[in-house]
């Protein structure tokens, strides 16, 4: 963990405000190459009735489209929440390399099912708990508001 | 495995030839509700530039937007190939009741990681084999001509 990862993990957090702001759950991501951001996302499942308007999901396909290639072999992806199976998978075919996540997730976490396992590319690097209380906040206070 | 399984993994393999055709990895998908289909997918990945542009995920984004709801209990979907680790993040996300694949794939299918535990939702039941054959043969075809 480094200076730099609590700066785009800050940028994911602001992305998961704006979902939580929309009624969202909150999640929010960004994908990092050579130090600047080239894409944004937040979770959109409510918004566009879509349960794979996951946060990693968008940001990753527009990340693809910014790039114009289907593969980041030299992107960071920062989430604020752990990703989940769906979009582990996608980071998987992204080739991505370094997933830097906040907040376990202990109910849709990917880790849940892929224990053993890693889901990620073989040549990925996998931080967590970065801001991780910020990044677990969020998601309390949502649920906590829907209670 | 019905003659109705038949019917629809054929509708599928007309999707898979589409892709084949376009030069993507040949996989097709229907998703059926009420013995109709509400939308159709095949791969996109090289034509969206988008590693995650998968069959199954692009006919349950239009599953979702034709239904205008973000689930799919009373759902089957068809896909000529297992689905892989995303694919069945996304199966799961939209609790649709029952998967049907054709052949499995032993090198991306969603098994290969989750042996242990069903990535699906815990109601839904899953079915395999349907047109094997002619679902394998459509990927041997396309890789091989690629070689």
């Amino acid at each position: 963990m480094t200076m730099k990862d609590e700066y785009f993990m800050k940028q994911a957090l602001k992305e998961a405000q704006t979902a939580f702001d929309g009624g969202e759950v909150p999640v929010g991501a960004v994908v990092v190459v050579d130090g600047k951001i080239i894409a944004r996302g937040y979770n959109m499942t409510e918004k566009l009735n879509d349960p794979t308007a996951h946060a990693e999901m968008i940001a990753l396909t527009s990340a693809f489209s910014h790039v114009g290639a289907k593969y980041l072999p030299d992107a960071t992806l920062y989430v604020t929440v752990e990703p989940c199976l769906m979009c582990a998978g996608a980071i998987y075919w992204s080739k991505l390399n370094r997933i830097v996540w906040g907040a376990d997730d202990e109910k849709n976490g990917h880790q849940r099912i892929t224990h053993s396992n890693s889901p990620f590319h073989q040549k990925a690097t996998v931080t967590t708990g970065v801001l991780k209380e910020e990044c677990a906040k969020l998601m309390k206070d949502f649920f906590a508001a829907k209670r």
